[in-house]
């Protein structure tokens, strides 16, 4: 998370990772203001609630996402079915990089929050969503690229094609947690290419 | 759910409903007994703790998924990827009544579970695992016949492809989740098959 010299960005840090260690309901105002080591009149002064944390959370950790994954991910200094691997590549270190720090695959703050709260808030389920489409349009750049460049077939759906990769990232993310196993991860993301239409003979 | 005539088996199916609508930290013992018209004394003197419930409601859940999903889906009656196909229909099909009945995309059990849990419970998310293992053989063996049958390339890693195959699964239930759309889950569905490798020309 790195060092922050005030309260509310010490109080969004600590809810990225406890959100991303334990999920949203069996963590409390109290667990993070300990955590953070915020008083609770601090907490509300900056929060009116849990969930607007939360959705603080949410930003905090798509720059975070933005900047050290997708932006360096898809770079166009390869072509553009390179810049998706790239993508999965990039997804499967951090990932296994936290898993190293932690001692547990713990997945990511997004799939984490869209799982446990898509059914019962609606708040940050339209923030997740909003969030993925801003995701999936990375993939979606590289996958349109493709198509000009004879890579891809013209007749792709590339806006669904970018979907059905956001959704394998996530769901070999969900595989991964549950096998505690960034290996695993690893392996599986060898697979993501094959969603992609190869080019007509 | 169905009826049934006791409370530990109301209890079970409480749990099943409440775990896919909410979760299971926001689900409180409380909760479940009031829900499956039970006392608290006779919550204990089923299952010594909500874990202990949680594991049952996975059983029970699992049940269902093999008797309602996956034999009628695997069952060879078609060539194998169809059956492969069938298995995602069948899995879309079952969410959209969900949703058609609650008003929410909720998605399964074993997925609102795993993301929430894995990290935290090594007895939850050893249980998923082993589920997910048994869930995974049922495409590994249609995969595997369609080795047999020159359907598919003899290459092939069926096992790590079976696994994909889940993944995608899961993934496109978080996505549809995220966008309370059982309709999406429909259009994704649709490219399941891509995750398999054609048999070379």
């Amino acid at each position: 998370m790195g060092r922050t010299s005030n309260a509310k960005e010490r109080l969004i840090d600590t809810a990225v990772g406890l959100i991303r260690a334990r999920g949203y309901a069996s963590v409390s105002v109290d667990d993070l203001c300990r955590h953070a080591g915020v008083r609770k009149g601090s907490f509300y002064h900056f929060f009116p609630s849990k969930r607007d944390l939360a959705l603080a959370a949410l930003d905090a950790w798509w720059e975070t996402t933005r900047n050290e994954l997708l932006e360096p991910a898809f770079r166009p200094d390869v072509p553009p079915l390179k810049r998706i691997e790239r993508a999965f590549e990039r997804a499967t270190a951090q990932q296994a990089r936290n898993e190293e720090r932690t001692g547990r695959f713990q997945g990511c703050p997004f799939g984490n929050l869209a799982m446990e709260l898509s059914a019962q808030d609606e708040v940050i389920r339209e923030k997740l969503d909003a969030t993925f489409a801003r995701f999936a349009a990375y993939f979606e750049a590289a996958l349109a690229e493709g198509v000009e460049s004879g890579d891809i077939p013209a007749a792709t759906d590339v806006r669904e094609t970018a979907q059905a990769l956001l959704s394998y990232l996530y769901g070999i993310i969900l595989m991964a947690k549950t096998a505690n196993s960034a290996q695993l991860m690893a392996s599986l993301s060898s697979h993501a290419l094959r969603l992609i239409p190869p080019p007509s003979a």
